[in-house]
């Protein structure tokens, strides 16, 4: 997406030795991109949260693999291999819960691992190979999100045409950040947008400011003001008036996890959304890669829900007054807070998921229609 | 109630010449009680909130008249009059939409004028009666919330006699600040929670920070703290998750308007938390006094909701690492934002109101039965 007029993706190849990312700890009020040269500091990268989201942490990973391949790999088969494994090991320690992070080490993996199959190391062909797949990870992500968009798309221009006025713009409200910087590009929730956006359609979103990372006031808030996109920062709380005042039309969120029948694991706050746009008979969809679908799981229930630092929720983080980020503490000091990361939204209260696939109803069935090949173990 | 073991109202005499009140801006960080000595200051004090809380604000406004009785006060009958009814013009234009206010300005006023009615001006006759009146406009006001305790005692008493263990508390969740520090003592919300908590009742209260002011994180939590009740602040994104997962036993709100049909005007949020509540089967009461019902309004869409400054969205307020009061940044610095301070929840979502008079069915009968006293004009 555009950053200031410049298309950027969240990870690039910047030179054969450099992978370069958006710090996105600096955001929304510095763009820095950091460069990264080794395995190390790939993993500090994903560890220290300098890059998140479900998508784009597969990528990194790969990337970090191809990193392993560079100037660090021993000479000798034997020691290669066991340099290989200990970097992937590394990378999957950084945020052991995240799918993608181990899809992105083993995709790499698995193609180093057949061309060390021979008795020699062909250190550039492991090079080239390596930085191939990785790109190839990173590109798929960015190419299943973009089909996510067309397909979210054609829901956004449905709305539009039932709209009184065509200059009225289609009114998205959407929780946390499932935009461009949680994948390579396009993201899940807002790639809809973006794609709407791009072909004209007058859209406006309503950014929840999701407490308490607030990765919608800091990340979707700057993601969309950068690409032009007309949006307006609210408080977690008021969703629910606003759409019963008429001021959403429809409610699109990512996912962190959505079972075989359709109940998605979100950030916390996205369950109270979904009821209220059940209440007010308002579309609610969920926008996900397939490879959010937890195929093994049926209820949501049984998802564990990670509950993070009470810090989070006792203190705010922002640029204060004299240009330097500061934390305030909002509670008082001795008060305990408590801080779950996620809910799960019921199947039953989602309109459908939208999928690089297309639309799916949100039930076993609707989602084994959309993937008849997968195989339940 | 209780601050670190010292009883406190909100508002009370010091001497015959000042009123005494907490500044409620430095909580929860410093508690800070501030000297009123004239009614400028008074409306120095509500206007910028010094002090806030529909019952509260009744009462400073109360206090605000009798301070007009002092040196001030002219010696012949109409310029005394004169100058009561700019004073209490002043005091009607610090918060012209809080009903209470009206009513603590006009109680005092209607005694003063029956003084007044004689042809000399007996200073210290005029004195004695303004400071009674708003003594007694607070006494009730502690006591009608004493009263809206005891009936929502009741109601934790009857949850915890159904809980599996004795030791285990009653889990309450409320939003914002309808606490003692919103009225005279004790509270609408949270005065069943103290009732009940001096009774020996284990309670614990779940505490929404109640964006985008805080209300919660700040006030609430602190009163809480105070009076020694375990309590627990949340992101308002969390109490969805919380009732899903069985650790809400009831909900509590005050209300800032109730109509005469049941429809809640609240602080923004408050219609989610109900929506959620319903969906969990778990009982969800408003808790008022009276005063607090529209007889006039039959419908909660008529009721006109307060938009704000969109700074208290883009930053937040708190203790800054350095001991000082800072305001930081959440949004990119061009990004707007909207500040709806209140929505409406729908009768149908409320278990019941609980008032001075005990507990109502959110209904007009239920309202009627309760008050049959009141006739609409």
């Amino acid at each position: 997406m555009r950053v200031d007029g410049t298309w950027f993706r969240t990870i690039w190849l910047k030179d054969e030795s450099t992978v370069q990312i958006i710090d996105q700890r600096h955001l929304p009020h510095d763009f820095v991109v950091e460069d990264i040269r080794s395995v190390e500091e790939m993993c500090m990268a994903i560890k220290d949260m300098h890059l998140r989201g479900a998508g784009l942490i597969g990528c990194a990973a790969a990337y970090g693999m191809y990193l392993a391949c560079l100037r660090s790999l021993p000479c000798t088969k034997a020691e290669a291999k066991e340099h290989l494994a200990i970097c992937a090991q590394r990378l999957l320690a950084t945020r052991p819960t995240a799918v993608n992070l181990r899809v992105g080490v083993e995709r790499v993996q698995a193609v180093l691992d057949k061309l060390l199959g021979g008795s020699e190391v062909d250190r550039e062909a492991l090079q080239l190979a390596a930085r191939e797949e990785a790109k190839k990870v990173t590109d798929e992500d960015a190419s299943f999100c973009e089909r996510i968009g067309e397909a979210g798309a054609k829901i956004l221009e449905e709305i539009h045409r039932k709209k009184a006025k065509l200059a009225e713009p289609v009114n998205v409200l959407t929780h946390c950040n499932a935009g461009w910087l949680a994948f390579a590009d396009w993201g899940s929730a807002l790639s809809p947008v973006y794609v709407a956006h791009n072909r004209g359609l007058p859209i406006h979103v309503w950014v929840d400011e999701t407490r308490p990372r607030n990765q919608g006031a800091s990340l979707t808030a700057w993601e969309l003001a950068k690409h032009g996109v007309p949006h307006t920062v609210i408080a977690d709380n008021a969703g629910g008036h606003l759409m019963r005042r008429g001021l959403v039309d429809v409610v699109i969120t990512g996912a962190d996890r959505v079972t075989r029948q359709g109940d998605a694991c979100n950030k916390i706050g996205t369950y109270l959304k979904a009821l209220a746009a059940k209440d007010n008979e308002i579309p609610f969809y969920v926008a996900l890669p397939s490879s959010t679908i937890d195929w093994q799981m049926k209820d949501g229930a049984e998802i564990p829900i990670e509950q993070r630092g009470d810090e989070e929720v006792k203190y705010a983080e922002g640029l204060g007054e004299d240009g330097k980020r500061r934390k305030v503490l909002l509670t008082p000091a001795a008060s305990p807070a408590g801080n779950w990361a996620f809910d799960v939204t019921p199947a039953r209260l989602l309109t459908g998921l939208i999928t690089e696939r297309g639309l799916a109803d949100s039930s076993e069935e609707g989602l084994r229609k959309l993937f008849p090949e997968v195989k339940l173990a």
